[in-house]
């Protein structure tokens, strides 16, 4: 098996052939390295590359196999996002700043569970600047590009995590996600995304954005990875005091279940209104792959999507307020200016904001008794060229940044779990993902119906053909 | 026995005789009745009487006991605050625009148990408004008047219920405490007050003030009366999405454990530099009653304060944004201010102050790891004389109105159960209050120190002598 074809398989697929003793983690560890080697300068995936540690973890893995275990996650390859902490580096979260900080003394509670379930970390990867964006680029590290179309964005801000799965230098990554980083990082890359339930996953050691808000999670490409990364992550953690304590989902369990019990609807209104054909062409598509012809409205979402934006304001100023007194000149600008505005919201908006996360809470919630799976552009057109600072959205120009995310902030709002598939139209060059929306703790249901559709082909998340 | 004789007693003495059938409730009733004919007018507590409902409710206790019953609260007559929702009343909570409110349709949660209890609700009393208020006094109802010495302050914002107790024209009040507004009635008016638990009692169908720090509770002449009411409210409600589910506490069960094998300190620092000599008298007496010999410092607790504002003027801002908008002019001045300066409240500083709320409980709990109870002055100093709006505190001239609240506010903010007993010292004409301060979910402990002290003789809570 060449390199290129070792990475160009899904996550599990490969822990099979591990598990198996067809394939050594160590090579595919060396695999994934000289993928990063080769790919990463044009790219801008990775910013940290743990090469020393992948191939220790990698010999551990094989011992492992050898002494007889059976890993559910044996030697796959992935990345993290760089705002988790990674024992030895400093945990830069996409800032200039944070490179000042100590390295971390410990793995974030995610990648220890990674690492037990016989995953490879072969480093961290690019992000927007504190997580405060949805394009993939970074004023300090560069842009993370798109490896389908390396002049366009990856998507943010998990951006390195969709680059470095999409273009096959890593089988995985764990992103964060507090108003769409995922899913819109999965859309731009044609991955797999999954945002858990809000409060499903530990964020011990992780540097936060939004406190309320945050999720963290894995892009992939194909739905059994995050099912196999969900089960092995999932669990209660006394390191984060705002894990909620639930019974764990059976992910994996559930994937083959088929989608024929399910009643699922299409978001219509404002999830119509802002899309673009693209997106529209996209839903349309796997809601006849499922048989979807229900459509249902949210009439809340446009309120949902300011009052998410009031709070990520607030709270993530609240966050960085003192450096912004002390290194306002260190930020990104255009993060800069985000934070600044926060420090400024009158406390009752806040309140008012929280109050009506309540309210749209009830209103999903209430939804989802008639329905099981709701189905949702996640953006509102393919990757946008690098740089791109204006947009049409519904007829009028908009600023590019804020919007990519219109159809992302209103769920992670209310913290259902999410799906993300990529979807490549016919003649497409470039893949648009599609959200696929549970009730909450559910994610076993979005992810049963992305399983359908990959086994289907109507969604698929080929590794980019670099040239 | 005469009227007065009736009303002389605590709670429980006439709850025994009810059901022993030595007094009827009616009796009671029409006694407590008498006094608030007698009383009010002069005293300010009463805005609403509910004579009708009081002899019904009566007669409707006197037919239960003849029918064999034993009721915890049989034929007590009780006082709320005019927060609570009373059926056929609107509730007005101090305020003049809330009067435009329809009546109540169903009472409050807490008065629907008290009816169960037996208790026989004579009216709605008096309050600061809004709760915004330490003092008593009331820019369109007037001011709740000290039985003890008219021209002095009742406390606040539970006036009324202070005033009713104290002279004599209830057994009991049910009030609220967001930042002290049961213990400083309480500490001015000479009575037992508890503020149970953050989460420990329902607030269904109550005006709210901070949602975050709303407590509520009951004022007392004795320990056991307030052991009675916390066991017959306590426990599960649905319409109360804030209540914390926790097992109930055995109030009453507790009461005569004693103090033998606690370990009881005073606290230092901040709670010694802002008391005047009387409070600081009252607390040593106090000690020396329980032996405690300890000092304590708490050195969060000035933060605590500060935070417990912040969030107390944000969260009371956003809920009356709409009517400050609409009918400035009918609010009470001094209270327009509070919430107009809450509503320019940046959202970093309330989500700081939360944060320091979080930092502020686990110091108390960490402290708790090493005493069973905490002694502080429930007010810097007695009763101040009406009107006044300027203090000496530590040395510095002051505005009263939001200092009467210094200590009480630190340990709401953390929502520790506290039962404020009531100090005469020699030779004093006024009381002044101690907190008596339990760790979160122990309402008992305090309960039972206070029911040692009660026992001793060290507290007490005689109706005031009107002359």
């Amino acid at each position: 098996m060449t390199t290129s074809d070792i990475l160009a398989r899904p996550g599990h697929a490969i822990a099979d052939d591990v598990n198996a003793r067809r394939l050594s983690a160590r090579a595919v560890a060396e695999a994934a390295l000289a993928a990063i080697a080769a790919g990463n300068e044009a790219l801008g995936a990775f910013t940290d590359v743990t090469a020393e540690r992948a191939l220790a973890e990698a010999d551990r893995v094989d011992a492992r196999v050898a002494a007889g275990e059976s890993l559910p996650l044996a030697g796959v390859p992935y990345s993290v996002k760089n705002l988790f902490d990674v024992e030895g580096i400093a945990t830069r979260a996409g800032s200039k700043i944070n490179r000042d900080r100590p390295p971390a003394a410990r793995d974030a509670a995610l990648i220890e569970r990674m690492t037990v379930a016989g995953a490879v970390l072969v480093g961290a990867v690019n992000m927007g600047e504190y997580a405060y964006d949805f394009t993939g680029e970074n004023a300090h590290d560069g842009a993370s590009r798109n490896p389908h179309d390396p002049g366009r964005m990856s998507g943010g801000s998990s951006g390195g995590s969709g680059t470095s799965v999409a273009a096959g230098m890593a089988a995985l990554s764990l992103g964060s996600d507090t108003n769409g980083s995922i899913r819109v990082p999965a859309s731009f890359c044609g991955l797999y995304g999954l945002k858990p339930t809000f409060g499903r996953l530990s964020r011990a050691r992780t540097f936060p954005f939004v406190h309320s808000l945050d999720h963290l999670g894995p892009l992939a490409r194909s739905p059994r990875d995050l099912a196999l990364v969900l089960d092995a992550l999932q669990g209660p953690d006394a390191d984060d005091p705002a894990l909620i304590d639930r019974p764990p989902v059976a992910a994996v369990d559930a994937l083959d279940g088929g989608t024929g019990d399910l009643r699922i609807a299409v978001a219509g209104g404002y999830f119509r209104a802002g899309a673009g054909p693209e997106a529209l062409a996209a839903v349309a598509h796997v809601a006849e792959a499922l048989g979807a012809t229900r459509e249902v409205d949210i009439p809340i979402a446009a309120a949902a999507r300011s009052a998410a934006y009031l709070i990520t304001t607030s709270e993530s100023s609240a966050l960085h307020l003192d450096r912004l007194r002390s290194r306002a000149g260190d930020f990104d600008p255009d993060t800069r200016d985000r934070f600044l505005s926060g420090a400024m919201v009158p406390a009752p908006w806040y309140l008012a904001a929280q109050r009506l996360r309540a309210a749209a809470k009830a209103a999903f919630a209430s939804l989802f008794e008639t329905v099981d799976v709701i189905l949702a552009p996640a953006t509102p057109f393919p990757a946008l060229k690098s740089g791109t600072r204006m947009v049409e959205i519904g007829g009028a120009t908009l600023p590019a940044r804020p919007n990519i995310g219109i159809f992302t902030q209103p769920i992670s709002f209310v913290g259902l779990p999410v799906v993300a598939v990529p979807v490549w139209l016919p003649g497409a060059a470039l893949p648009i993902g599609v959200q696929v929306v549970a009730p909450a703790w559910r994610e076993d249901i979005a992810l049963r119906v992305a399983e359908a559709l990959h086994q289907s082909g109507a969604t698929s998340a080929p590794v980019a053909a670099l040239t």
